[in-house]
């Protein structure tokens, strides 16, 4: 299988069923009618139950309600069928499982097939980021591996609201490839090379979003929480510099864009888990009223343990994660956010 | 008169009783108590019935309900008193009237007092800023003259919730004495000498926000709020670099802060006049509706003219402007800001 990097996907294997990875199967299917471009969209889920109502119903009920599904897009259990021939290989699972996940696919995947992740986490006890487990579990060159990240809440991409995103590559010939791949009436991508501030900017989001609910929960006004939004775009700015992403990223839609999306959004689980921290419940209260993963309460540590090594100062992160460990109340928060010598902006 | 600017005002006037300039004179009265300094402050209003309220019942009902303010805040419409002997000169007038305003008042302002502008707005025909029409028409020195920005709702304010903003001079000591001036529990000041970046991002944030509530009057998600903030804040800051302001600024308080705190708040004039507009209201009727100005509505075809005159690309502003003048309906507006080509992120 060679690429045509000047056409788009022919042959697309989505793994990941959930809410992000059920949506972008369906821009792919709407770009390839869009274009008039013949596509195949093979999804994986790992019940069956919701891989049968993505094959007779066109829905997915749990993750996107009554969002009809186009129905090129056919579902499986089983993802050798999925990844079979596939030239695009999404993947969309929960940032932690990855690793596992690829060591039991690698096989599976065509060795010059593209890789795309849509995933906002870093990883536990490694603190690696997706495209880093992606490279060393698949052993691809850094330009068959692709991020896409920006302003972008799946449900309303599903409803087909108009949205902007980021498509980032090492090389701009495949990132464009594949941001033909996934132009959509209502879904437009822009291209990038700067893999590593995309990533970070969707990493760390999740924490700041978790530090502006847990500010809403407790009451806190719009001026606080655009100053904790403002300050937690810098500390995510100077994480991504040290790791070598750039400036221009995070003042992107991948950045800034996916940062006030998150922290607006009533539809954002980092965002509702904050709120419910600061509302007084418990860690262990917030995992029970949730049916979906929070990543940036598992990535919060990772990401601090990162700051940390290269001693970058997070201190709205270092906030957080005092609270999720229970070192930090949330009334302790707001002060601690605000309480700093007077001094010149940007000093920090 | 000489300002020991290791000290902080000691008697100051603020011009202007409305929302902002009756919060900040509180914020200065609150400062001086938190410091244990002796302070005057005096507040010019046109209306007698506002003064009366302020001096009998230390409240501003129209502008800040009930809340209560410090005894030391005394009022007057007479101006001359008001002025006389203040180091301290606070102006919070609407931006199309400063100017006459100080023709009046000119010669009843110490010559070597620090005159701070608390307006966001570019002033119709000549494109000038407000410390620019400032130097012009009292001829001060650029050290003396400062600007006050940052997200800064007045009512959250009001209600002693926390709050971070920018103090910025040309001349750092006067910055420094100016924060220092307003520095009350719940008001912390950041300082920088970039002045024309502060201001733009006053102004700027203005036009975007009827942008944003255009598309939240016509019911468009969070993705697409966070792309017109996203890209709106590359307008901005193309505007401010080409003025010689600093990128740092943009991504700060002054910039991005304001910018969400604007976009996010129902208190925000220029948001809810947007929301108005994109609910089909005509102009006309969103003024009769409105019972202040939305200072984006006339700041937006001067911040047009001057990104003209620099050959600054502004795609949102000239939207919101073909907008107002009834040239570009609210439907078509969504379409415009997300219809542009298929290209590297940043390069416009």
């Amino acid at each position: 299988m060679t690429l045509n990097l000047a056409g788009s996907a022919r042959s697309v294997a989505v793994l990941g069923a959930g809410s992000w990875g059920t949506t972008f199967a369906k821009i792919l299917a709407d770009a390839a009618t869009a274009a008039g471009t013949p596509r195949e969209i093979r999804l994986w889920g790992r019940r069956g139950e919701v891989v049968e109502q993505v094959n007779n119903s066109h829905r997915n009920h749990q993750y996107l309600k009554d969002v009809p599904l186009p129905g090129s897009i056919t579902a499986s259990t089983d993802v050798a069928d999925v990844l079979r021939g596939a030239d695009l290989v999404v993947l969309a699972v929960p940032a932690q499982s990855l690793r596992p996940q690829l060591r039991e696919w690698r096989h599976l995947i065509a060795p010059d097939a593209v890789v795309v992740s849509l995933m906002k986490g870093l990883e536990l006890g490694t603190d690696a980021r997706m495209s880093q487990v992606i490279s060393e579990e698949l052993g691809l060159e850094a330009g068959r591996i692709a991020v896409v990240s920006g302003p972008n809440l799946a449900m309303e991409i599903a409803r087909e609201e108009p949205t902007a995103s980021v498509v980032a590559c090492a090389d701009s010939a495949v990132a464009g490839w594949l941001a033909r791949s996934c132009t959509a009436p209502y879904f437009r991508p822009y291209t990038t090379s700067d893999v590593v501030g995309v990533e970070i900017g969707g990493i760390v989001k999740n924490v700041i979003a978790l530090a502006v609910g847990i500010c809403e929960g407790k009451e806190m006004g719009d001026n606080t929480k655009a100053s904790v939004i403002t300050r937690g775009l810098a500390e995510t700015s100077r994480l991504a510099l040290a790791l070598g992403g750039e400036a221009k990223t995070m003042a992107g839609l991948a950045g800034l864009g996916d940062l006030v999306a998150t922290c607006s959004s009533p539809l954002s689980r980092n965002h509702t888990a904050g709120r419910l921290l600061g509302q007084g419940l418990t860690l262990e209260e917030v995992g029970q009223k949730m049916t979906q993963t929070a990543e940036g309460i598992k990535s919060g540590q990772a990401v601090h343990e990162l700051a940390g090594k290269l001693g970058v100062e997070m201190p709205i992160t270092a906030a957080v994660v005092a609270v999720l460990a229970g070192k930090l109340s949330v009334d302790q928060l707001g002060p601690v956010l605000l309480s700093r010598e007077l001094k010149p902006e940007g000093d920090d």
